[in-house]
């Protein structure tokens, strides 16, 4: 469909491309600026041909970089039209991602009321609840009957992100209930609001960190969660289409501090290769020269490289060791991400990797003891060094990797920052220390 | 709030514990449940105070361990009553999880009509939309007015799991067109549903795959996705509260397979040592395989073993790799997975990350010949051996960790499987390889 689009456009056939348009998602219509970004002109033309309506709507699923696009080559009678019809969450949005210049000619298009609005929700912190609301949801008094709400509702619906929950408040703004459209559309239409609403409002205050809100929708099952203020007055809903974008961000972000980059809400082919050098280097150089350390270990125990046999077991160690202790802190790091572990369980958490980590290392332990043996001709002293250390190592990367996460979550930190990396210069270093001592003592080197 | 439950079972004070229950959400009654898996007796004695709507709803919460329990405690009546007031999408999730003896009762208690919309709904394929759908969803024919549709919508919506999205059919229940209770509600009462509705549906079939559909969410910000069968025939729903679990279960997933785990659905703490062993050991054992293969590697350039500094930088080399190419890979898998990636985009990604390795690459042997030859008093030619070597294993480590999940995408496997444990095992084979060729051309070993 966008390719077909996209021909009809260089082939410049109007009237077709008019009628596509028409039976188009907006957000597949957004795709197809996306593809225009290195041809102004057509995507003028594109714009030009769209419906004035069709195109604001379009607005609002566009990427960053293709708003920013598009509002460089729209006249500033277009733009006030966009933002006239946009969402005031859309809006904080586009406010926020735009660069200074961009965000001038905005602001000098924007109604005074709208400036007003945008001011008071940039003071919200970036990862709040606050920053993630609209104004736009339909709240009611308790007094009026279901036939005078729905037809309040039929009134003043139609700017609402929203009608399928309205929320009942009392006269200073304070939430006292909520109603689902569902409800009203199946009560008697002249039953009382009062009685069909549900009084036990499930709420967050504006300065909630919204993966917080994100795991409540999850629990509760709910499309839109009501943000109030520090006095319980209502002050915006956030809908369930924003909820999933930070679930998904929050999953990346974890990811990408599981492998030391600093995250970035950016797609991978629009991060440019100076902002991905400067989320992966420094990094990769702390996690460098904490591994030089553990080449002092090495260098420390110099009789023991006088056996080949010995130094080539290190990668094998190595190797057994970062693995096993990623797979424990990977699965407790997302286990407190989603609400599955709280830091009062760290006793089931260790007791849990303690047992894992017994059994793990037993059944490489004699996997690799074979192997030695009857394939590479180890003899058997330097094959039960080698074993006992491996199972020493699988079981302090497994224990560390269950404890670290949540002594980091307990102190405040971000529990992926403990993840593979860091581990593994940790483990690193303990599994070649336990290498050399076993190896010295057993072997008499 | 779930505490003071608790408490209160505990003291036996019935009528509080029967008003507290009325402020509280399914899910956090859920979740007293969960507690007391330890204690039938006041699990029961809670259960019998709910009034058995509460209690039917709640159970539909409760995670599938928590549910085998109050199954094996309730009466057959108590049990018919929850089955008949369940969603059949929630049903079907039972039926997959509980145990067969538990099954058995189930479907024993279950009446004819379920029995075999369950038998059918079985039949889809585990990650399949089909099996995540529901049939509790409201089709409207359009030849109804606005006015006859909300009548319609009050008759028979109380049973139905959305009526925020209706759907239009023909005479051979194909899908014709979507209107959304709002779209009613605001609409002329006199109006036709075929004008004010919406004729391009985006659908799923049956078959397709529940992350795409997930994707799909959260391109269109749908709330309810229609799944249609070969034919277009309508014959179930998708609504977002199932999609949010797709969504986190797919990410977990990934998470696992980056970190070397066999991926599994369960909570963390809910998963027994024995499933962890069994779900990690077979992998642990598999890279500790591959990386003895890094061990001959070392044994075959044993006169370079000789100088101890040489074999101190082993470590820093094999880690660093490790980290360059995790990096890349987990930051390209997330990208497919997130749709931002496809694999026709293989040569920018790789032209990216060539430039970014560059990078990295240069910043870290500057800083480490720095540290090599003032701290650690290397001489320059083993220190420059050393520096050579890292730059090339950062650059094969982001080239080899930006493609091989491009590749294995293409080739249908998991991209996600061949992220930092298999790179490691394969960057740290090429880095020694290279350090010993290089050291010992160099250095004349």
């Amino acid at each position: 469909m966008i390719d077909q689009v996209l021909q009809l456009l260089h082939e410049r056939r109007f009237a077709e491309i008019k009628k596509a348009a028409l039976d188009m998602h907006y957000a597949d219509i957004a795709e197809v600026f996306e593809q225009l970004q290195d041809d102004r002109e057509s995507a003028l033309l594109f714009f030009r041909l769209l419906p004035k309506e069709t195109a604001a709507e379009t607005f609002a699923y566009m990427e960053p970089d293709v708003q920013e696009f598009v509002i460089g080559f729209i006249t500033d009678r277009e733009l006030r039209f966009i933002l006239d019809d946009m969402y005031l969450d859309d809006y904080v949005d586009l406010i926020e991602e735009m660069p200074a210049n961009v965000v001038k000619r905005v602001l000098q298009n924007s109604s005074g009321e709208n400036r007003q609005l945008i001011n008071q929700y940039l003071q919200y912190p970036e990862d709040s609840a606050g920053s993630l609301m609209t104004n736009e949801y339909i709240y009611l008094k308790q007094t009026l009957t279901v036939q005078q709400a729905l037809d309040m509702i039929r009134k003043i619906g139609i700017d609402k992100e929203t009608i399928n929950t309205c929320y009942l408040i009392d006269a200073q703004h304070r939430l006292d209930g909520v109603v689902g459209l569902r409800d009203l559309i199946l009560a008697q239409p002249g039953a009382l609001v009062a009685d069909i609403m549900n009084p036990n409002v499930i709420s967050v205050n504006t300065h909630e960190d919204q993966e917080e809100v994100a795991q409540m929708f999850s629990k509760y099952d709910m499309l839109a969660m009501p943000v109030v203020d520090n006095e319980n007055r209502l002050v915006g809903i956030i809908t369930i289409d924003d909820v999933i974008d930070v679930l998904q961000g929050a999953a990346t972000e974890d990811m990408e501090k599981m492998a030391a980059i600093t995250p970035s809400d950016k797609p991978y082919l629009k991060t440019s290769v100076w902002e991905m050098w400067k989320s992966r280097t420094p990094w990769l150089l702390l996690l460098m020269v904490s591994a030089t350390f553990t080449g002092t270990i090495i260098t420390h125990f110099e009789s023991a490289l006088t056996r080949a046999a010995l130094v080539a077991c290190i990668p094998m160690l190595m190797d057994t060791g970062g693995n096993a202790g990623s797979q424990s802190s990977v699965m407790v790091i997302r286990g407190l991400s989603l609400g599955d572990i709280e830091f009062r369980d760290i006793f089931r958490v260790l007791w849990k990797e303690i047992r894992v980590a017994l059994m793990c290392g037993v059944a490489l332990a004699v996997c690799n003891v074979a192997k030695l043996v009857l394939f590479d001709r180890f003899d058997l002293p330097t094959a039960l060094v080698v074993c006992t250390t491996l199972m020493c190592t699988v079981f302090f990367a497994k224990v560390t990797g269950g404890a670290l996460p949540m002594l980091a979550k307990r102190l405040g930190f971000d529990p992926a920052v403990m993840a593979s990396p860091i581990l593994t210069t940790i483990v690193d270093a303990a599994s070649l220390l336990m290498y050399f001592e076993i190896a010295t003592s057993v072997l008499k080197l």
